[in-house]
């Protein structure tokens, strides 16, 4: 029986979505829900409807899975749990301080209403969550490291565009390699924000702008860039659309070590993404983990989880023979 | 309440595993189990019993797990299935193409007996398996790799120990850096065994031992070496003892997919280890996994698993709330 997957919500992450069902066979989208005017909104799957968020109640009993691709801000706090009260569904929350507070309203609203809800699925928060708690797990003596990048950021990339003068503009995060290269060496530094990652901003002025104030600006803002060495570089909008229209990222988990009686040994586990689109692979991290969803659902497993709680198993399309004969 | 570990099998797998449960202060270990003399074995927990493997049956009620640290070729077959008619247990068993055939033995006898048991934990299999699933199960379109080393193989440094003239020997199996790059790279290239893998061996002769002979009879042996681009090194004792005393390992698994309507991202997942111990680290992820083994006992489920079947939370000493909070 096929997956009948339905979005919510067409930005890159919905387009993602829609992309990431057509690669796995055992699922079909069967339709998106958007707050624009439907008939604006141009999907790619021929079969599948283009419904007002209005009507999303209306397909309760036709959909497996609803996934929620709205953003962390202000859009799934609130989404999550109301449609969680009526369909299975997965989000990809990713406001970490947020987290057990959104759990715990998803939690209820699903319970509640029998479904099955996993939040927080993507790749940070997800799969590098799950390496960050695998690692700790084998080596309860050692110490963590993350490192983001090289990628754009979104956030950072909107905090310059709200500067005055400042037409469009992209940001890379880019992680600092001496200091990989200590963590991979088991010297176990202690690094300070500035020495994790450096940032670079490509920003296109308006005409006429001081660009001068515009990137002392950028280099003091609280937060966003204060605690970082910043490089910024001014490029026409042509060289903008040219060498920065796609949306990589990526990034390095690292858990260092020591086993033995007198904690002699030393270990290295490194988990690392080098991903062309962020938006399409967190779709891709989604998609399985919809799949799982479904099937917890089917078992009568109820309530909110996060990629923690579910057995890998539940992600994989092969049955639990064809997994243990082919990848154990 | 703290879980009571066993250890049936006292080599350098047993002490490992001795060492990992110290290092997790909510296990306590009770017995070591050996064939041997017990009186001959030292062990370095204080606390814990030395007893004749016979005794093994009347510890039944005095420990949660019993975790297996027998070989893959002869012992585990048959003690896995026994013990676990009477405990909880974890083996590393290891021999991929039996996997299926220990499982159902397995499962047959833990259900039976109302027992939980978990087998093949380790890194390969074990955590590499993790990753080539929770990589295929994300990238449905892709091409996975393992890489293995720089490491020493026991199963090889042996078979060179048994030719005629070879006193003592060490064989290391190291990745080749060039396949390695192209696959990082993205150009999914078909790899030969030979194009993957190099082998480097370290032999003390006999004395009066035929070198030239040794040498041929190494790189011509079949399965072991002749598919490998071989390096073989005389040394003598001393220079064995002092230089090549661990026993290092690791490896690299990466997948390497596409996403996109048109396929045309392009996505490298990696995950690699480096150990200073391979029988510690391994050791290491089995108490993780003695962990949710005696969780998923006392929860009441059954049977056997493997790595692919348990949620993740199951191996950490931390709770729900806690693992959200520190590590999503």
């Amino acid at each position: 029986m096929s997956i009948r997957i339905g979005i919510l919500g067409y930005g890159n992450l919905g387009r993602g979505v829609e992309c990431a069902v057509r690669q796995n066979p055992d699922m079909e989208l069967k339709a998106v829900f958007t707050r624009r005017n439907p008939a604006d909104v141009k999907i790619l799957t021929d079969t599948a409807a283009v419904c007002p968020v209005s009507e999303a109640p209306q397909w309760k009993e036709e959909l497996d899975v609803l996934i929620l691709c709205g953003g962390s801000a202000t859009d799934l706090p609130a989404q999550t749990p109301e449609y969680a009260q009526m369909f299975n569904v997965v989000d990809s929350f990713d406001t970490h301080a947020r987290i057990p507070e959104h759990f715990a309203n998803v939690d209820a609203a699903a319970k509640k209403a029998g479904k099955t809800a996993v939040i927080s699925v993507g790749w940070d928060p997800g799969m590098f969550s799950l390496n960050r708690m695998y690692a700790n797990a084998i080596l309860p003596e050692g110490k963590d490291y993350t490192f983001w990048g090289r990628g754009v950021s979104q956030g950072h990339s909107d905090a310059i565009r709200r500067i005055p003068g400042v037409k469009d503009a992209k940001q890379y995060t880019i992680p600092v390699d001496s200091a990989l290269k200590a963590v991979r060496a088991g010297e176990n530094p202690e690094l300070t924000t500035r020495q994790k990652h450096t940032r670079e901003c490509f920003v296109v002025p308006e005409e006429d702008a001081d660009q001068a104030a515009i990137e002392r600006e950028i280099k003091t803002m609280p937060n966003y860039f204060a605690d970082y060495d910043t490089t910024v570089h001014f490029i026409s909008e042509e060289e903008l659309k040219r060498d920065h229209d796609g949306i990589p990222h990526g990034g390095f988990v690292l858990r260092s070590g020591v086993t033995g009686w007198e904690r002699e040994n030393r270990h290295l586990i490194e988990y690392s993404l080098k991903l062309d689109s962020n938006p399409e692979f967190t779709a891709s991290v989604i998609a399985a983990y919809a799949r799982a969803a479904c099937r917890l659902s089917r078992e009568g497993v109820h309530g909110c989880k996060t990629v923690f709680d579910i057995a890998p198993a539940y992600l994989s399309a092969k049955s639990g023979e064809e997994l243990r004969a082919a990848l154990l």
